[in-house]
């Protein structure tokens, strides 16, 4: 075990990550640096100050990400139209690089040796967090406490808490969801409990941020969303910033019942699982934002971006936001996102979200004089569609003619 | 103009095409057999009879295709979760290739040398109709009478029958939909009409298979669907054929509000067009059946699927179903279906498909003893995950060691 | 046929194109711009202007694009390792793009409203020059002669010269190649003939610009390339623009019997073609580029770019140069190569591309601290492969552990 | 360290492996199995029973996997025209998979509960071995002592020979390659030693299976390959297995020079490595098979090849023969081969495999008769092309037409 001198910890506040400040400092004898964020969690940060300082720590940072969060990680993922096998908008999956492009900030501000976490050794964030930080600080060393102790259950932990001296809210322990969650500012998520069970239903006393479908109200909610350059720069017609804008998604998707996600997901270390989430800004977001691209993406950049999207969401959802490939995809995203402006209208009501209108004053590939069923005065000559369709075929007739033609299915 | 002596027309027995028999009498001094097939568009496809032999046809095909369009197109294309430019399901796509094939083998059986169907020169009908026929047969010729004549509107087609004594229920014509529309068993399709703007919203009485979400139940139904290798055997423990699946789940679907659909897509001829759908079955199809791979299907083989599944919804959107290419992409989907094998629950509300369940007894590979939140009793090694991490990040933190870190977003 | 009253013609000063220019006054009654463009082809382009003049034109660019074609063109198209269909190194294709280019520059200079091209109606050329031309200037009016008259032979293009007074070399045509050929600064093309035989092989009086490997030197040349982000700037330690690297490279290969190719390949237009081919420099520049890369390019940028390059060779013969989706994947590509610096080394000999070295004091990702056989001090942990292992087999192992492992092959 | 009692050791009867035997013995105190295979590395493998009896040996296999290698294995893996990095063909690679599968079956047939190999901590070997045994025996315990011990270097090894009367023969180990090598039916590949520095060229005496272009003979050797189903089943009109073919291959390909291959290559743990390799035959396989594809393949199944080509080749690199999502690819490659049918004609020269013909009398898709630059008969119609480029380029015109045209390149 090398000497550790200093060590920045991804720091909540909460029972896990004040039992590992004590830990840490037991077993590595260290300082500890910790560090809080505000990415949208929706919780206060600023008790994490004094329950660090009880705990002795000196160095402590609290911080407000909620804007870099989703103007540099939400917006730029939401360009790509990202999904993860088919349904999760990896809403835990965007904000882990984010925390460990600002734990290696802090190493290096505090000339700390190590960063800390307190994600455990089954899941990805684990990943997510330590690919991060060896990217951009290759010598950090990382120490992953529920990799290494044996606090393995929550009685353990308050055991250790005890013999500790660690002050812990025991009536807010007791009242505390029987899920393992996580939250952002573009998502809440749910794991473990009766959910290990994928064949259970959910129970509707879970879910925090949205009512249900039927709860919802009776009347729908329309909403105007203004892109510029493939990003959401307005809603209903006011200006908002990035962060305001996943807001403002989240509370009138979550009063309509938008966004809820219950699946069974593979891991990147190997197992599968069963999370939920609730997502409503994202959830409108990713509809939307097709909707815009539908009436201002070329045909096959728009194709592109669908054959590379699986892998730009795998490379994110498996931790490989800093890597080199991701931004290789980034620059192609990007790019085509120059035209994908104009005004997308949608209709939210009791869990569904419904594209009613697009619109681009500047951009829009739609042309109606060509795609009109009325006469369109020579825009088109049907007469082309004889010769597309016969050299498209030829190789296929000189196949067939060949003796090989498509039999069977 | 080269000769024709007999031409198979997919002849449905309204006024396009009934013109186009008249038409293609007239201007090749051809025979004609019509083709007229059940395919589940709801409507009696007898009465096509009457009509074709009152313009004079004398060789008259009517066949029930239902049964073929689903087991051997619909629910292969499923298997895949097609969906095309992330919100398409194909409905009208899929049908084209059986209706190519159909009116070759009945060119065989009636020794035709041509097909003529009434798809016009701007869309994709005509080219999935014609790349079918060629590639079966590629000495075929193709009438397509809309490439062709100069009845480029609905009055100069009634003019047409006025002079041509053919029969028009004026009645109905008259009380025709505004919009351009295509049935059958997956799918109602509407074009036209005032959706040639993509800014107004689509009108209520345009729908006819579902429900809106407003007016759909109060109450949620629950479904379970039985899946074997990959396409559902049986809805609530009932065996049923695919046809019966599909039909049933219209039907539970449409009165739930589920499958409607309003996009602006991009057609193969290359311009942009707006389209409404209402596929309910096919809605709830795509969902379940991700949901039963989420449990029984490979990580990697999930993933390739989706990276795969973009170019195989394009081909089949573009007329390729005969194609080599997409056999070849059949021959890997199929082969990863052996196991997708069990149960998915669902609960229909008001346009939300939800899934709350899933299971399988043989095939899934969700391993609750690993996947636990709670003590695993060795099941899973946590310490195996650092040397993951770390093998990972070698190539980032080798990178990052030589001064090319990860810098900006 | 709408009124053209001015045409930009693409003019070798050959045959065909003279023919073209008399043709294109003839049928339409029109003014001829004439455009003649050095790009490497190795022919003198001075004697187009007297030639043109002797046909009335008054209109007259002859233009130098050599180092445009090597810097905008065939650069960007090397730093994605570009070969179609395994093998050809597109040096037709890469060319068209920039003639469509030059082709509207001018008839905007002009104010011409159509252009025309001797390409024929069976290749990939007209495709190219056409789809580049409308994508620039969709107005444009394009005249293919090819398509057009009925001048299909050589024969009735001489007599066509009889008739219309056009000076003809007869000698020259006497001498001519028996092969259709296309030449500029990255390759000459040989077609018909006997090539359209495939089994049958080549003559080896056909190549133009090598030697045989036979009659190449018995002693092998050595080559230092060295590359500044992806690209080549100087040779053996001199510094040379684009175009210079190619013709160097070209010279000191077909000196030594490099680059050759003959293949069957798939035009766009739907047939195969036998074709042969001599890319001496570009054969060289594919081999070093790989090699440069090799050592300075992250792992899954490198995979990441193999796996997109067929597309984008694919677009680039097709004709798509000028499309979004090609400018969408250049920006990926690009994006990669700002670390593409260092030297290669190579040895040629008698038709073998010989990678002998490669090194890169700035970039390089080779850590021989890591990678060696010897003691590594600790720089590598294999521990870390334990757990590197375990988990990429644990999907294995769940899968396998419930009866379903790897059966077969 | 848990209990085992029998270990199936992959055993060369070279001094590592020995090694292996005895330290196993003495670390786990089990009863070792040796499993010493033919796969072609051109070794006597009968010495290895005497030596693994000589080790206190019971159960001894020594098998002739040549055949199977070639069948099931490698011919595979080249209906793919599958090339690692745009240059290794993966000799090693493809070999581990059946030294996988034949170490679990012979754990099965002699009730042993663990595997073990003498790949080292840092390679690919030791994960493809390992993801092998894992996938068909999720339950095996695997032992590599290469990561355990502190035998790292060879005089270590040495050292505890002689501590354990390991009988050494010195004369060979003093005269042993200063590479660390690896051969099969395949190849032989080169590591370590100088060429651990990448700029260093390698020296003449290295390479042991082919002569150097340069010694080659001044005359051309022709060579036939007769196709079935994309596997060669004939060389000049001489049939012979899968294994015979190689073995012809690698002599006439050898004896020309053919096939040597210098890289830096990525491997599956994260470095970047410097390794060499001779592999005439499959040098001479991936030529030929190209261009016997070239012939009968559909374009786009070829391309769809290509595409998926990059993600098999880095599948069988990093160890993932037996996983699903390997089957799942070769189920579609298989399905392309049906009709890879025919003969290629290839001139061998002294480091060149120049295709000089191909044909197929069943399975050709070249027509000449459309081909053809001479009169076609109307076989096909030049007019096509218009409509065919028309929309083709329809979706750039009007994107031009609105202000988007391709500015830049």
């Amino acid at each position: 075990m090398a000497e550790i001198s200093k060590v920045v910890l991804a720091y909540s506040g909460g029972l896990d990550t004040s039992v590992i400040v004590r830990w840490l400092q037991e077993r590595y004898g260290c300082e500890i640096v910790t560090f809080t964020a505000d990415i949208g969690q929706g919780e206060e940060v600023a008790p994490a100050r004094a329950k660090a300082e009880a705990l002795g720590v000196r160095e402590i940072y609290i911080d407000d990400l909620r804007e870099e969060f989703a103007r540099d990680f939400v917006f730029p993922m939401f360009r790509a139209n990202t999904v993860y096998e088919g349904e999760y908008l990896l809403g835990t999956s965007i904000a882990r690089p984010l925390i460990a492009k600002r734990l290696i900030e802090i190493a290096n501000e505090t000339g700390a040796d190590a960063i800390s976490h307190g994600a455990t050794g089954k899941g990805n964030d684990q990943v997510r967090f330590e690919l991060g930080a060896y990217a951009l600080k290759p010598g950090i060393r990382v120490i992953a406490p529920w990799r290494e102790w044996e606090l393995g259950s929550r009685e353990s932990l308050m055991a250790y808490c005890r013999e500790h001296a660690i002050p812990v809210d025991f009536a807010s322990q007791k009242k505390k969801s029987p899920y393992s969650m996580d939250a952002n500012l573009l998502h809440i998520s749910y794991e473990g409990g009766v959910l290990e069970d994928p064949w259970s239903e959910c129970e509707e006393d879970m879910w925090r941020w949205s009512v249900s479908p039927e709860a919802a109200p009776d009347q729908p909610t329309y909403l105007e969303l203004t892109y510029r350059g493939g990003d959401i720069v307005a809603v209903d017609g006011a200006a908002m910033t990035p962060a305001q804008v996943v807001e403002h998604l989240n509370a009138v998707g979550g009063a309509n019942g938008i966004g809820r996600l219950d699946i069974v997901e593979n891991r990147y270390v190997g197992m599968k699982s069963r999370g939920c989430y609730e997502t409503p800004g994202g959830t409108i977001m990713l509809r939307a934002h097709r909707a815009m691209e539908s009436l201002t993406l070329d045909r096959e950049v728009a194709h592109l971006k669908d054959e590379l999207m699986p892998r730009y969401a795998e490379l994110i959802y498996n931790g490989y936001w800093w890597s080199p490939e991701r931004q290789m995809l980034q620059a192609a995203i990007d790019q085509s996102q120059a035209h994908v402006n104009g005004v997308v209208r949608l209709k939210l009501y009791k869990g569904n979200v419904i594209v009613v209108g697009r619109q681009s004053a500047t951009d829009s590939l739609f042309d109606e004089h060509i795609a009109t069923f009325e006469e369109d005065a020579g825009a088109y000559d049907q007469g082309d569609a004889e010769g597309f369709i016969k050299l498209n075929a030829l190789r296929l007739r000189i196949a067939a003619g060949k003796g090989r033609g498509a039999g069977g299915h």
